[in-house]
């Protein structure tokens, strides 16, 4: 029996995790911190909630579930925050201690997540071999307890992966993260302000980002997996596009801001391991992605407009 | 003023800083977690109790000492434990929020305790710019920590700098270390088991660590220092002069104990930046310092036998 615990299960990965999981034929148990989602995404899924930050409370649950499998998402992810916030030292030791706490109890495969920012933001493409330099405490944090629980995982007796995520984008993200916030104007019929959007980065359908941590945890690839698509787009031709699907592409002020100091050219993936050894290839276009995303914001804000 | 605050200041490093930073002029606020050392090293040196991994303890005593210059020896350093212990991830959490709070209370320059374990130990003689690449989860959190304290200090407004441990003996150390317990055996004409001996690594007396770092703190040298003499030594020299300076070499099986698997053979730091940057040079010889340490345990021995 595969009996998966899928940590931060509410947050934007966790809620597209869930499905593919059971698709391949796992006993899903899902913890959250507060109470679980209403409804449920799938009735075969049994919640938990936990503090995964109180040893006790983190304790109690892997004794109780006892995996075979983990998948670690859960993380301090408050937007404009969680990139210095000393939340990230919090869950680096937490990280570390279910690890141990997770093969005690008898797991066997530990699947986590990890950030392009773990990465030397100078090469491209990003193979996982590619330089780290993370120059955040969030990326530090993240990097760092990927060392330890690798550094652990043979004493453990556990095969682990760690799944680095680029940029996701989809129904359910944070409002203020830039698809959502792009979508959201257009959709309201406001103006909004944009950089020249030259950059290119490797956009994910969060959709896609849940069916690869599933395909990955079912596998036996070990060490650090890019989870992205290995196609970098212009930020500019994603705005283009949610403005194209919003019908109001003439409300984007494109270069209208400053693009941040320091912020690089090109973060693109190499996804040969995630291909060949996982052998797993995103199914979603980033035009179908968009027009899913711009949708579900619609229907999201008429939702809101009818209730308050 | 110059104010230092040191925590740590009960350990074997901190014991030998506090009276080098005296003589470069500074008021010396000493931190430990039990009670003071007695009789304490200097009168003039100020002690504090507080536990460094309690955040209201910590805050307290930063508020109310307001050092402008911290030296953080501090950190979980149970022989035999320390190199895989969860407690390595309190200290980076304590370090880092320590750090902050150092630079709130209006602090300038902080200086910690590294170790040459964050190197990859395939290259010599081991430069600060030498690859990284620890392989415990003490270097690992060590690692990650000076990372974390770099990527916050120009935020801060504070200067830091890293020095790096490399082999430390002298009076005072662990009994269960090398040195001292080969010492210990000698002293009490019991036979002592060692490897061939053949590693090569930097040794330093710890008086020359602490006359070190206070120089560190001292400088506005940045970034990682290795603290060490930028010689090697092989570790069969320094039992041989044990056993000449205990006036026992016959006691000594050397070639009974089977060498560490993966034990590099050699570990050997480049010191320019301490000699040419920081300005400062050891003054102990090998053959004194392991004359003054085999001399401290024979008095210890000897009081100890006494008092039993």
């Amino acid at each position: 029996m595969k009996r998966v615990l899928v940590t931060g299960a509410s947050g934007l990965v966790g809620r597209n995790v869930l499905q593919p999981l059971l698709a391949r034929g796992f006993e899903v148990i899902a913890v959250a911190r507060g109470e679980p989602q209403d409804p449920p995404v799938d009735r075969r899924v049994a919640w938990r909630q936990a503090d995964l930050l109180d040893d006790s409370s983190r304790g109690e649950l892997i004794a109780e579930v006892a995996p075979s499998h983990l998948l670690h998402l859960a993380w301090y992810a408050e937007p404009g925050l969680y990139w210095e916030a000393s939340e990230n030292l919090d869950w680096m030791r937490a990280t570390v201690m279910l690890t141990s706490e997770f093969a005690s109890a008898g797991g066997k495969r530990a699947v986590y997540a990890g950030t392009c920012a773990e990465y030397l933001w100078n090469s491209r493409p990003l193979e996982e071999s590619s330089p780290l330099a993370p120059t955040t405490l969030y990326g530090i944090a993240k990097n760092a307890t990927r060392q330890a629980v690798s550094d652990l995982a043979p004493t453990l007796g556990i095969s682990i992966a760690w799944g680095r995520i680029f940029f996701v984008y989809g129904p359910g993200e944070d409002r203020r993260r830039l698809v959502a916030s792009v979508a959201r104007s257009l959709i309201a019929k406001e103006r909004v302000a944009t950089t020249k959007g030259d950059q290119v980065r490797d956009f994910m359908f969060v959709g896609d980002v849940g069916d690869a941590f599933a395909a990955l945890t079912d596998s036996q690839v070990e060490g650090a997996v890019n989870v992205a698509t290995g196609r970098g787009v212009a930020v500019s031709s994603v705005t283009s596009l949610i403005g194209e699907m919003s019908g109001r592409p003439d409300l984007i002020d494109a270069g209208a801001l400053e693009q941040s100091q320091g912020d690089p050219d090109s973060i693109v993936a190499d996804t040969t391991i995630l291909t060949e050894e996982v052998g797993w290839t995103p199914s979603t276009a980033l035009e179908e992605g968009i027009a899913a995303t711009v949708e579900w914001w619609r229907t999201e804000q008429s939702t809101s407009i009818q209730v308050h």
